[in-house]
Order: structure tokens, then C-alpha cells, then sequence
């Protein structure tokens, strides 16, 4: 192989965690504890030539795994082609079938507007799974180390996480971004970089520069050369603690991720593409922890492009939860929309076109449908809901009391008006360009229909086919909202007209 | 007030967190939403004078809550009486009951054997809720800031952490190490230093430096002026984000806390001085991190002086869980001592007087007893056991399969001997200096009785009662476990004893 020209950190061994664990015994029981492998099903094993992933394919070797090697070269380097070629010699050595995959990423990078690192990583992991489809591998096994854990913590913890990314990466993950199927299984997980130079020289194998390194070579060698260091000068088994705290997370995680896979089960009422809907009432009885963990899953699932969905965003979604705004609804910073319908929160993107929902059912109309009705009458209108019109005969003076009632009606799916000032018969009709209304109570002022119905908050996906009830051209009712001032019942009114919509039965 | 001598750290405003927290609608949401205050019930305010507490106290007096103030003199530095002097002005300025307490707390500290900063804090909060149970205080404030909480958790995450050291300190614990009644409050925990430099600015209150920065003061002080600033160099928000995620994952823990809690109603069968018992397959069951709560929870039960149990002691405690050790036994490193009895996980500080637990019972004879028995014969033992020896006539040369058998026994409950070898009558006693065994199948061997309890892995507290099955003066049967050989059945026995002890009913 291509001489070794890495430069190797010369760490103190991690004392209590490090229990050799390359001790051929103890690293066979990881493969099966921790990387639920078994022992005659075939294995991808991607190997870049590195220390890392040099140590680990010798381990698998040594222990007879039937072993497929996978080296994906990214032509980013001069030299790449030549390292593909030395891999595939040393598979050869071994007999063992390799498989080289290259592409260059540069140019995919552009194409995908991703980062270098991104795209690179993201062509080398799709090639590794492929492969391992083709040849029935049950797993792709990598070379992570205890270091590398580390760092990946580390990072982490400095831009910004909680429980989820302070577990840092698993030994095996069997649901991954690249398959269902086959599992990402990484058993040098608990093994550190030192361990791994003593091994490769007590072996005499000579890996060079693991050209992965490239993911994000320049913050992962701040924190390798800089960073890390500095910390363990004043404590001295700083890794070892960061690296436990990421397995005490990983576990803890797996408790919460359980509890809020119930909680989803329990608290979402419907999901669809764009949209997740949400038992209002049930979700704000969730302890804190579960409702982010829900809010963010909902996120996630409308925009599964999004790498990490900010704390901000989690926590604006949780304050609506906790007390809603005024008009029902709030746009989030990542494009999503959250809608408070009854007892609905809806999270859809917002060019969604939502169902009606559970428990929502809104009074609409056909498309372009135009409906008549004398007085009395009554209409039977789409999803159960029917309107209905009569006239009641002219109030007594002494009556008073209920004309108050009248004029104080609070119903809004109830409305007086004066029969004398409407224009028979009824039109029942929805939205139309230049619509407008006096709203009740509002002496001389109208305003654009549309506009009230903002104002008013109606679900902007119900405004188009809500039914209005018009005399003439000129809006009367808009039901469940407002009547219109023109129309009303005054103490000069003879004969008064009684509109109801209502669900029927 | 004694002129200001401390120096202010001038980190960059602290962005998206602080809301300028300060503003007073938003402070009386704090204490209404995070610290559960109630404005009519009093309040014991700690305050040392330093910035923090004098701010906190300034609002407080601001939204005339009932406050009282409370300070305390750690008697440390020569000054100490004089700042005591200066909060009593101040409070009798502001009009407000002031109590001052105060300690010796170099002199306590060498009684306690603690730490003088320990013993500094131990005696400021006893003071503190004292007087607050005095005064009928629903809660006792204290002026912890967002950099307090930052600081908290790096000095957790440094030193090693789990989910529970990484959620920092909550905005009110109403079960504290002080009071189960008295809440402890920290309004200030999202607010920054700066945010309270200038807000003490603005109304023209001038503090002295908080003399109750001695806790830890070294390694805070190394926290805050030189690690921090090194982290925020490279990650300007760093702080920030440290403070965002003890948030997250202290809504984390207390899903996690919950679901301990409910898991210690099911699994925890038994719990005593110094003892806890596990259903132990219930325990097994369990997830990773809540076995890792439990087994937490159990140890701080034992051993409440010890402030965090090591990550080693408790996966050694869940390694027992996963595969107990072969003497189902095993001591961890804290002096507590794991114990399986069938199904039964005792977890024990090792002096402890075990009592025999749910699902043990074993055979056990009063102190010094002596119970004498021909052949046929039977005895009633304690706890519902008893012991029966009958004559079984000499096997026919043909019933080989039965002697086969009767040599092959394998229940450890039924022993058979042979009659000619017994001198009668049988004597049932427990364990005395110079008893030996030669144990079934050792030819010519003998051992120490009380080696071989112990290489038989019979439980230490069960081996003094235990009863012995004895011929004369030579050991017989240890029921449950061995017979001797000089008793065994041959071909040449011509009438054999069955010897069985069981539980009656």
C-alpha cells in the first residue's frame, strides 16, 4: 500500500472506556451485541484505504466474515484513482470480492447544490447501499471511532442541540436515510484512534491518509488539533466523558423517541403530503419534552430537505400550542403554517390545499353554484347543512324585551333582518370579485368582502365557496360571521325575516 | 451601598434569548409561568448584595410583591458584617423585613468535613428556608442568571454528565435538599449578566461584588473568563446555545423522570433501610435508560451522601442485569452490593440485615435449635418448611433403572442415603466452628462447611440458620444443596433413607 503518510495524534489511551476493545473476542461480541450482526450473511464493509477503515476490514478478515469491500472513490485528489487501485490489490491479497465505485463529485456537488462534504458523502453512502442491495449484504459496515463519536458530539453541542444530536452517532442504525433494509452498523464506536495505530502496527499494516477526512475537514481538525486539546488540559478524560454522555443520551433518547412514537399515534388525527393534523386539546397535555418532539417530527415530515429544524421555530410552534394567537394561525420561519381549527392544529406548508378535517365542517357551497329561496323556504346544502328563511310577524310594543334579544343576538349562525328592505327572492351565492359589505354595527362603512373575511378569520380555505346570503346584489349575511348593517332589524321594523344555516339532524 | 467593585464580563448581548426579560410584564410572567408564585403569599428573597440579588430584589420591590429579605453572613472575609449592614439600610430603605443570619462557616466546614464551599451553601440555604418556614414564605427567590445556568452546564458537561446534570438548574424545584414545602425560585435564569448590568444602571443601584461567587469560585472563575470565552471565539452564540439545550433536556428529564417513576412502581417490589428490591426480569425488561434511572435512584436511596454515582458503578449494576455473575453476586464500587435470589434483585449496602424478601423463603432453623428424628419421621420447620426421613426397602437386583436414578438424582431438595451408614437419630441443626463436608462425589476430599456455603453460592445471610442434616456428629445433607459422600447409596446398599425437606401445602 501507498506509504503512510497520515499524522497520528498521540492521545493518552482512554483508560476506563478503551478495554482493548480490538481483542478479537470482545470485538466478535460487539458485532453481535451492539451491531446485531450474525455471522453468515454477507457484509459491505467500506474501506478508503485509512487507518480506520483499514483495522477494521483486517478485524472482519481475521474473523472469517463473509465480506464484501466497498471503496468509493470521490476523484477530489490526483492520487484517488491510484489509492482505488491499491485497495483493490490488498482485497485481492485477502480474497475478498471489491467493489470500486467513483464519480466525480464536484461536478455532482454543483449539480445538487450541496456542499462538497454533502454531496460527497451523500454519493459515497449511496454507493455503499447499492452495492450491499446488489450483493444481499445485511449490513454496510463503517469505521467510526470513539474519536470520531467525539467530535461528532462535540460539533454538536457547539452549534446548537438537545438530546437528539447529543447522542451522537449508533452502532447500528437499521432505519437510515439509504435503506430500510440494511442497517449502517459501526463497531469501532467504542474503540479509540490510539488503539487503533497500536493495532495496525502490531500487524504491520501501513494504511494511508483516510481520504473520507474530507467531510468537514477543516472544523473536524479545529476540534481534533485545537479545540479538544484545550479541553483536556484542564480535564483530562474529557472524551471519555463526552463519549459516555452519548451513550447515557443514546439510550435516554431511545425512551423518549419510544414515548412520543405513542404520543404521535394517540395525538395525530390525520397526515397527508403537506400536511399533519394534530388533536389540539390532546397535544397541549403532552409534557413539554414530547410536544417539541412531536412538533418537530410534523416538521419534519413537510420538509424532510431541512437538516435541523431550529430551537426558535420548535419553540414558537410550542407557544402557539401553549396560547394561540388571535387569528388561529401563525407562519413559522421554515415555511410552515400552523392553524387552529376547533380543535385542530393543523402544520401544512402553506401552498397545502387542506382536507375539511376531522371535525371540521364547514357550510360551502358548489363551485359557481347560485341558489334561490323565497320566504319561508329552505335549502338543502352540501356536507349536511341546510338554511332556512321565515318571516315572523311584527313585534308588540310591549315586546320589547325580545326585540332586545333580537338585536342582541349572538348566534352567529342566526340572523334578523328587516323584510322590508330585503329583495326576493334570496340569493345564495359565494365569493365574487368586488363584493362588499356594511358590517353590522358599522354606521356608513364598507369594506371589501374579501378583506372581512381575513379580518373576520375565516379559514382562508373556506372563503372561496362559503355560502352568503345576498338581497339583490348586495351582501345581507355572511353566516357565522356578520350580517350587514343595511338589513337590520331597528324599532321601526313591521315584518322580520329569520335566517338559520344549520347542520342538519 | 458599599461602592461597586466587581468587574463586569462584557459578553455580546445574548441575542435571540434574551427578551428583555427585564421589562416588568415580562419579569411577572416568569414568576407567574416558571417560578408558580402566587403575588399574595410572602417571598424570602436571598440577597448578597452583589448585582444579581440586588436586581432580582429591585424588581421584586417594584411589583410589591411581599417580600422578606434574608442574608447571610458566611463570616468569610473581613468586610462581611459591613455588607450585612448595607442590605439591612438598603431593605430598611425599601421599607422591607430584612433578616440577617449568620455562621462561621471556615469553623462548620471543619466539623462537616465538607468543602468550604459546600458547607458555605449548605448553610446559607438552611438559613434561608428556615427563616422562610418562619415567615411563612411560599418560596425562597434566588438571583441564578442564564450565565449561572451556562456555567452550570459546562461544569457538568466537563466533569462528566448525563441527561440529569445537563438540564441545569429549573426556574423552581418545589422538592429541593431544603424543603419539601418551599419552592426554590430563580426568576432570573433566562436573563443575562449584562441584561442586569444594565438594568442596575438604569436605576442607579450600585452592588458590591457577590461574596456568594465563593462557591466553586476558582473553577467558575476559570469557566468564565477563560473557557467561555475561547468557545464563543470560534461560536459566537455558544452560550446561548448551551443555555437552549439545558432547556431542551430539562423538559427531556422530566419525560424521562416520569416514566422512572412509573417503572419503579412496577419493577421496585420492596424497599427498606439500606435495602431495595427488584422484580429482577421486570428490571431486564426495562429500557436501557430507565434500568440506568432505577438502578440510580436505588443507589442514592442507599447511599443519599454521595452527590453523583458514577457511570461505571451503574453500568456495572446494569451489566449484572444483562448477565449476572455466576456467584449472583457482586459488590460496586460505591459499597453497595448486588444480590439475585430467583427472581429477586437485592441492591443492598453490604452490612444490611436482608429480610427474606417477596418470593424468598428459605429453610431456616431458630437460633441454637436441635431437632432430633427417627426413621419414619417428620418435622415441622419456620416459615411453613418441613423435613421427612423414610426407610425405602432394598432395590431388587432388577430395578437398576430405580438406582440409576436414585444416584442420579438431581433435585437437591430429596437426598438418599444409606441407612446402614446412619447412626440415629438424625440431628437437624445449623452451622457450627469445625464442621466439615466431603462432598458428593469428591472421594476423600473433605472441606470446610462454611467454604463450601460459599463456593455453593448459598446466601450469605441465609448460611447460619440454614439446616444441616447430620449423622452423628458428621455432616449428612445441606438441604438445597450437597449430600456427603460417606452416606452415598452403592450397589451394595440393602436399605436406603429418603430424606426430603419442602414446603408444606
Amino acid at each position: 500500500m501507498a506509504s503512510y503518510s497520515g499524522q497520528w495524534e498521540k492521545y493518552p489511551i482512554a483508560g476506563e472506556i478503551s478495554m482493548n476493545s480490538l481483542q478479537l473476542d470482545l470485538f466478535r461480541k460487539t458485532l453481535i451485541d451492539q451491531g446485531k450482526l450474525d455471522f453468515s450473511n454477507p457484509v459491505l464493509v467500506g474501506v478508503s484505504g485509512g487507518a480506520d477503515s483499514l483495522c477494521l476490514l483486517h478485524l472482519l478478515w481475521t474473523l472469517q466474515l463473509p465480506i464484501v469491500v466497498g471503496h468509493f472513490d470521490h476523484q477530489l485528489r490526483a492520487e484517488s484513482a491510484q489509492e482505488a487501485q491499491t485497495v483493490k490489490q490488498l482485497a485481492e491479497d485477502w480474497r475478498l470480492p471489491c467493489i470500486i465505485g467513483q464519480e466525480d463529485v464536484l461536478q455532482l456537488a454543483a449539480q445538487e447544490h450541496l456542499s462538497l462534504e454533502e454531496s460527497a458523502r451523500n454519493a459515497r453512502y449511496r454507493f455503499l447501499f447499492n452495492q450491499a442491495q446488489i450483493v444481499k449484504a445485511q449490513a454496510v459496515l463503517v469505521a467510526h471511532t470513539a474519536d470520531d463519536q467525539v467530535e461528532t458530539v462535540l460539533m454538536h453541542l457547539l452549534r446548537g442541540a438537545g438530546t437528539s444530536g447529543l447522542r451522537g452517532m449508533p452502532y447500528c442504525s437499521l432505519s437510515n436515510p439509504w435503506s430500510q433494509q440494511i442497517s449502517l452498523v459501526r463497531p469501532l464506536l467504542a474503540t479509540w484512534r490510539v488503539e487503533i495505530e497500536t493495532y495496525l502496527q502490531e500487524h504491520g499494516l501501513v494504511p494511508f491518509q483516510d481520504p473520507t477526512n474530507a467531510d468537514v475537514r477543516f472544523y473536524r481538525n479545529y476540534l481534533r488539533h485545537h479545540l479538544i486539546p484545550i479541553l483536556e488540559k484542564e480535564h483530562p478524560k474529557f472524551r471519555q466523558r463526552l463519549w459516555r454522555m452519548a451513550e447515557i443520551i443514546r439510550a435516554d433518547y431511545e425512551v423518549l423517541d419510544h414515548d412520543s412514537e405513542e404520543a404521535w399515534t394517540k395525538s395525530c388525527v390525520e397526515q397527508g403530503e403537506g400536511y399533519v393534523a394534530f388533536n389540539f386539546n390532546g397535544l397541549g397535555e403532552l409534557p413539554l419534552g414530547i410536544q417539541r418532539m412531536l412538533l418537530r417530527q410534523g416538521m419534519n415530515q413537510l420538509r424532510p430537505g431541512i437538516r435541523d429544524i431550529d430551537f426558535t421555530t420548535i419553540e414558537d410552534a410550542v407557544q402557539f400550542v401553549k396560547s394561540p394567537t388571535k387569528t388561529h394561525q401563525r407562519d413559522l420561519a421554515v415555511g410552515i403554517h400552523l392553524y387552529l381549527e376547533g380543535n385542530i392544529l393543523w402544520l401544512a406548508n402553506w401552498e397545502v390545499n387542506l382536507p375539511a378535517g376531522p371535525g371540521v365542517n364547514w357550510p360551502q357551497l358548489g363551485e359557481q353554484e347560485i341558489l334561490l329561496l323565497g320566504i319561508p323556504g329552505e335549502l338543502d346544502l352540501p356536507n349536511d347543512w341546510k338554511f332556512r328563511a321565515e318571516a315572523i310577524s311584527k313585534l308588540e310594543p310591549t315586546q320589547e324585551s325580545m326585540l332586545k334579544s333580537v338585536l342582541n343576538n349572538s348566534n352567529t349562525w342566526i340572523c334578523w333582518v328587516d323584510a322590508n328592505s330585503l329583495q326576493l327572492p334570496l340569493v345564495l351565492r359565494s365569493l365574487r370579485t368586488g363584493d362588499r359589505i356594511q358590517p353590522f354595527g358599522m354606521q356608513g362603512h364598507s369594506q371589501k368582502l374579501s378583506d372581512f373575511m381575513i379580518n373576520a378569520k375565516m379559514p382562508r380555505r373556506a372563503r372561496k365557496n362559503w355560502p352568503l346570503v345576498l338581497s339583490g346584489n348586495q351582501v345581507a349575511w355572511v353566516p357565522g360571521y356578520r350580517q350587514s348593517e343595511v338589513f337590520r332589524v331597528t324599532d321601526k321594523t313591521g315584518i322580520m325575516v329569520k335566517l338559520t344555516l344549520s347542520r342538519r339532524g
